[in-house]
């Protein structure tokens, strides 16, 4: 029993978002490489700059709470990335293997959605507006970054896949 | 390396998916018992409800492949469910739990969200219009308890939690 309060509960939520977002900057190297869609191999690398930029926001969102990031570590992306890595160890590099990178990388941003649409609620509610500002960009971002997914998986790497069938 | 065709991995995924609305379905009684809320509680009963439809038709789409479910654990989802374990552990009963609680079930609606979203994608592409008409009805309903979630925290319970900051 240690979150009493709202503010602490957003403090706990920005924390676990924190951890989410530094396990995926050490993940996306080895997506980034286990992909071969060069459109696929483009939009994880994109999204590598992006997260070290949310990261960066979540660090001046902290900084506008007096509370310091780190301390926690986020089990949920932890379970889902490991999704992840059991993808490229049971899937030969290809096609088919980037169809199932795509499905993984996009629980991971759904993760991320409802984690930071949580946070904006929460910040709104205690009248932190500039957290909420903030973190809308990155909620939007990682929207963005979802659909583009589906995009690229509707397009081009799932038709290919269908030749293993 | 073992999926090696697009129908495999549909099956893993599919696999993937039972497994976690398997850990909801014993998840969700711990939630209803942690939750304060009348409308909370009732949410989470409705959706114990359609959890045991939607592991049915899990089985019914398992029915038309020839290949049988279970034998998989969800790593993704017992990560998330871990989530909610802790927000009941960490806060006290009552309308500040419940915020928390909600913003881990609808981490847990975005995973599946997420992941029924690509079996559809790739039902779709191997012409198994069948599993994927009938697993559309599931992703509805788990947008719709994502959306009802929303709306319970932004009426109710995230207002009355504010009162603990």
């Amino acid at each position: 029993m240690n979150i009493d309060s709202l503010e602490k509960l957003l403090i706990h939520e920005m924390k676990d978002l924190y951890s989410a977002e530094g396990q995926i900057l050490k993940a996306l190297p080895e997506m980034i490489e286990a992909a071969t869609s060069p459109e696929l191999k483009t939009a994880f690398s994109d999204h590598l700059k992006e997260t070290h930029k949310h990261r960066e926001r979540l660090e001046k969102a902290f900084k506008m709470t007096g509370f310091a990031p780190g301390g926690a570590h986020c089990a949920g992306c932890e379970g889902l990335l490991k999704e992840g890595a059991d993808i490229i160890q049971s899937i030969e590099k290809g096609d088919l293997r980037d169809a199932g990178l795509i499905t993984a990388a996009q629980r991971v941003e759904h993760y991320e959605m409802a984690g930071y649409g949580g946070i904006i609620a929460f910040a709104r509610k205690l009248g932190k507006n500039g957290i909420a500002e903030l973190l809308t960009e990155t909620l939007e971002e990682e929207g963005q970054a979802d659909r583009l997914l589906s995009r690229i998986a509707e397009k081009a790497v799932n038709f290919k896949a269908m030749a293993h069938a």
